[in-house]
């Protein structure tokens, strides 16, 4: 019997298959189009492999409350014809056997991280990834964090900068975290796209400052024990200093941390934090049975 | 064998003893002043009592790591002669064999809230006060919640309303949630208290305005099964009803929440929140023996 991983975002689906040891057999990345479509090549692809569990990491938000009829489903999102599509039940009948894993990607790569990443040993992480949008996932006491819903940090309020004047793109908040600081947010202001923007641009110290502000609000509601960054952002090498000092600077003193340049750092597995994630929730659900 | 709660505050320390079945056998209210005349008040209370188990809930920030140096005691607080002080130290040196549990004045509140006040029946709450300061309480779970700090969510950054110039009162960070809208910010904007503000004042608005933006964040964050807010704030009856308000508009309708009535409420247990957290604190200590 094999494991399988799919990390699914909304513009790819990457698709792992290990053994029960985590060795990856295949892995393939799917382009995000029509449910019916998607999930159709996904099936294609785990077809020579007798699946024991599943582990998926979707973007979201999604229904996470096995009580409600939403379980299993992506909820409310721009991706058109993804909206209310019934995820889990779709797997469940294509694979009846399987065991499924479902939560979101963001959890999935702070779970990767914490087990095999940069929060290794830890019992806690907060992961975020900048880029299209922004997200957090949040491992406490080596389980994914929910409540009544998955943590939807990026779209959490923050302080502007006093010189920002930027309208924000949220659809939802205009100017909450991911309206003033995911990547869009860099070609809004600048007409410029990130990656060609000179390290030297102003505009990633505008960056920094609400990441590190976020980071800030996250340590004094969920003290983890590390914090991680990664996503498109991290393709900027100079900007996790930048973050570092914006985010002394914003805590003030007000409540210790570990030695910022231990207590936040980069991605310990470069856009592969998501599917390790998916694989090792799989391999854990086949080893509690 | 009886059990004790102290309520340690910045103005007065509540005392209560209570037997095993909680029933209150006495309570007291002692100003808080030096350290040494504040226990020796505390201990004159007390010595009559055989005490199996204390709950003391502080206020804070304080030490709660037991590998640190700082645990059970006070850390940076404005109060002349207890920064540093050994709380749980001192404690222990006069009662040696009294199991002694330590948390924040707003951790034993939320635990009081939910085992016996507003958020009953739930495994996960919330509990905000507003009153002097701005203090939040987390359980989940069925129990405290803490990282590598307590949660200091009073100190979360927020998005200032555009109408909105005030510098803010935080000696740390300026506009912060409480150096915004803590009950000093209603005098320093208006001159005149807060008390004594007629209910149709604008600054209501803007006050709920705060609040309601910071129960979104601590939704988005945490996605507790209830919000409780408690303190001094709670003395307009008005104001609930526009921070459900200020919830809703500025959640957008983003996450799914139980109807807004239903999840932000009032204590259920005015000004007895903190102290019977407390006690049921040290209730449930005995009976792990």
């Amino acid at each position: 019997m094999y494991i399988g991983g799919i990390e699914a975002g909304g513009t790819k689906m990457i698709c792992a298959v290990a053994d029960e040891s985590l060795a990856i057999v295949e892995q393939t990345a799917i382009p995000t189009t029509t449910p019916a479509d998607t999930l159709a090549a996904i099936f294609d692809f785990f077809a020579p492999y007798p699946l024991a569990a599943v582990g998926v990491g979707s973007f979201g938000p999604i229904g996470i409350d096995p009580q409600q009829s939403t379980y299993g489903h992506i909820l409310a999102t721009p991706k058109a014809g993804w909206q209310q599509f019934d995820v889990v039940g779709t797997l469940k009948a294509q694979w009846p056997d399987t065991e499924l894993i479902w939560t979101t990607d963001v959890n999935a790569a702070a779970y990767g991280e914490l087990r095999l990443g940069a929060a290794q040993g830890k019992d806690s992480c907060v992961y975020m990834t900048v880029g299209t949008g922004i997200g957090a996932g949040v491992v406490r006491d080596g389980a994914l964090f929910q409540g009544i819903g998955h943590p939807e940090i990026g779209h959490t309020f923050v302080k502007r900068h006093p010189d920002d004047t930027y309208a924000g793109t949220c659809p939802y908040h205009h100017d909450c975290l991911e309206g003033l600081a995911a990547g869009p947010s860099l070609e809004g202001r600048t007409g410029i796209k990130g990656q060609d923007l000179p390290d030297t641009h102003a505009i990633w110290d505008l960056q920094a400052y609400y990441i590190g502000q976020a980071l800030v609000n996250i340590t004094l509601t969920l003290a983890p024990e590390k914090l991680i960054l990664g996503g498109g952002v991290m393709n900027q090498p100079h900007l996790l200093a930048k973050i570092q000092a914006a985010f002394v600077e914003q805590m003030a003193g007000y409540m210790d941390t570990p030695p910022v340049e231990d207590y936040i750092s980069a991605w310990a597995l470069p856009n592969q934090s998501g599917i390790t994630g998916c694989l090792l929730l799989a391999q854990e659900r086949m080893s509690e049975k």
